[in-house]
């Protein structure tokens, strides 16, 4: 009976569980922070109030049901020692045969962590709410802001970052501005709302061919949103962006730019790379260390055009084959390198358009979002998951309303709530 | 034109803006300080993610779509001033003709408010969350415990309060843990959970019949529930719970004893009962300002039989009451004494079973439960949370899976989930 230990319950470590638990010489362990699995491609929804939390979670204990040789433990490991080959949460250690490190990646700030106090990132649920929270805010600020100088700048959301993440967030407040506020409010007209997406490359979308970054620039624009590449955030303060020798005042500002894997990796003393990812080979672990594996946004994995991006797919395909090799080693069998098979990216630009790019196909418009709502929902976890989200985005397409319109009070005490607090 | 002030967004404020909207002759400001009108009556199944928090919340907005003369403003209200007619939050003032105070109730400590942070109340969505989180907590680390005895402290779970509240959670927590989470832990057997409700009185359910008190005491036992009536709390600290001589360790402890109305009551500078209730008159003013109404969980309308309790359809018809009364002064008309019809009481026992009493009639078991289930679902706010709600309460009884089981992390910066903090 050999121990696997898995840290990390996102695509790739749930992936990898499923496929290990097949064999019965394997004890897995699988130890995440969380007690769910997060459908990451959707926070956007719950950041802009379209799905709720509960739609894009799956409990990883329930997920793992099905396989008794899989032990699910909520823990934060703080360290992993190599030379005896145990892993450290608070309360426990984990002996292991094989270690597979999948914890993703958090955002960066690029020097400045100080700035996430005024910029919520969008990597978590609590920042997706976090995020909702924000937005929903601003307009009920707006509505009861008498100086127009001040409501202008509460209707003003400025997003950093013009990849996948920024675009999607852009889509969905201005739809959220247009369609879903326009009953809601008598003092302000929503879609007096300013979104201006900021990218400091050429184009948004640098990762999607030329042809679709032109479709959803022209999409998002066509829904009012002002696109600024070329733009580079030179500091973030309360309420305020500074942009070289340009100001922007917003009472919203989102980070959708620099991620960073998570800093456990950096315990592994191994290669990484220049954004801290952790080099693995091509049979998915690191140099010296055979049964040591990192996947998915934590790990960097080089092909000829550079390494692999944080994708869902790309976290997917590793967990599987990670699980593939380490049971070839149980037969006695060797390893096979890794080859991931691209099925393509996609982005939603608003209610009804997306842009598509796979297998040399490129699509945009409605046809896309098409494609792109069914891929999501195959992908999500659990039947009831796929069935709530999909009868929710129906709902609100056929009535422009967005459902879960929840400003959350982070403080849950009522002596904070009272009326002398 | 004349300005009605509504200052609470429950089922009384939401109630009385409706009625009161039909009048061309009225300009209505609905003040609240969260954005949804809450069905509180489903609160606990939040609280043992039986339900997620957007299905049983709506936001005012939405609902207060069809009337354009109804003004919603996020606010808290600060004070009141009966001289001027205002109402003052932080950053407004509102002026009024009349002014409807539904605020609602929080819980009461009795006295020892420091005993909120080891005992969450449930009277909110936030608080709903919290008790979630610390019940699935428990489990979790209960999984992992190797000390017996730290483990039989983990999977205690003690509820404060036998009225229809504690009843609920005592209920739907001891199905949790015989039924949903049978197959998801390794090391525990969730049916050694020890679930001890709490009573002060002689008897669970005081406020419905002894008969009904038996069966749902019954009813309660069958699920492993124990029942300690005629037993004082003395005093709570971390884990611990002091009950005269006798002491209990759990490491959850939820409080669902002593209600007590919101204290901007206290601003209106008139009579108040023994638990700090506005007294109102037979229309539901208060003395000497026929302007002023005071309805719901904050008032104390009193009967032959003493006040009136704080449930949904008194609060409810007592809304639609106070804007008739102010339709009628509009009309140079008298007002109506308010009279309640009473519609019965019922409380879940579990998944499957209930008590209820109306008009005179009893009934406790599946019925009764059949009867709680579509009072409940009719009386949800918004076609879609009816289906929601409906559709998933069908999925867990079926498949007796609880769906939204997610611990929440209150904190959602990420430097703060890094591993070294």
């Amino acid at each position: 009976m050999k121990n696997v230990v898995i840290i990390g319950g996102g695509f790739a470590g749930i992936n990898a569980a499923k496929s290990l638990a097949q064999s019965k010489d394997l004890k897995i362990t699988l130890i995440d922070r969380r007690n769910y699995h997060l459908f990451q491609p959707l926070l956007y929804q719950v950041a802009t109030a379209g799905l709720s939390p509960a739609e894009i979670a799956s409990p990883i204990r329930a997920i793992m049901n099905p396989y008794p040789n899989v032990d699910v433990c909520l823990g934060n490991v703080k360290s992993i020692d190599k030379k005896n080959k145990t892993v450290q949460t608070e309360n426990d250690e984990y002996q292991y045969d094989y270690l597979i490190l999948a914890c993703g990646a958090k955002h960066s700030y690029f020097g400045h962590p100080e700035w996430e106090d005024y910029a919520p990132g969008l990597k978590t649920l609590e920042q997706a709410t976090e995020m909702r929270r924000r937005i929903l805010l601003a307009y009920e600020m707006a509505e009861m802001e008498k100086d127009p100088t001040k409501q202008k700048e509460q209707l003003t959301f400025l997003i950093v970052g013009g990849g996948p993440t920024g675009v999607e967030l852009a889509g969905a407040i201005a739809e959220i501005s247009r369609f879903t506020l326009e009953k809601d409010f008598r003092h302000i007209d929503p879609s007096n709302t300013r979104i201006i997406l900021i990218e400091a490359g050429k184009r948004v979308l640098s990762s999607f061919s030329p042809k679709l970054s032109k479709a959803a620039t022209r999409d998002l624009e066509r829904l009012g949103v002002q696109i600024w590449t070329g733009t580079r955030v030179t500091k973030i303060s309360e309420n305020e962006v500074q942009l070289g020798g340009e100001t922007l005042k917003a009472s919203t500002i989102l980070w959708a730019a620099g991620v960073a894997p998570s800093s456990l990796g950096k315990d592994l003393n191994t290669t990484l790379d220049s954004v801290g990812r952790v080099v693995v080979q091509s049979d998915l672990s690191i140099e010296n260390h055979p049964e040591i594996f990192v996947l998915g946004d934590q790990a960097a994995f080089m092909t000829k055009t550079g390494a692999l991006p944080g994708l869902a797919p790309v976290a997917i395909q590793q967990g599987r084959w990670a699980a593939k090799n380490i049971l070839l080693d149980l037969k006695s069998k060797s390893r096979k390198p890794f080859k991931y098979i691209d099925k393509g990216a996609m982005a939603t630009v608003g209610r009804k358009k997306a842009v598509m790019q796979a297998f040399g196909l490129e699509m945009s418009g409605f046809v896309a979002w098409l494609a792109w709502l069914f891929v999501h929902i195959y992908y999500l976890v659990g039947f009831k998951n796929r069935f709530f989200v999909f009868y929710q985005w129906t709902w609100s397409y056929f009535t422009f309303s967005k459902g879960a319109r929840l400003i959350s009070n982070p403080n849950w005490k009522s002596q904070a709530n009272d009326k002398n607090n």
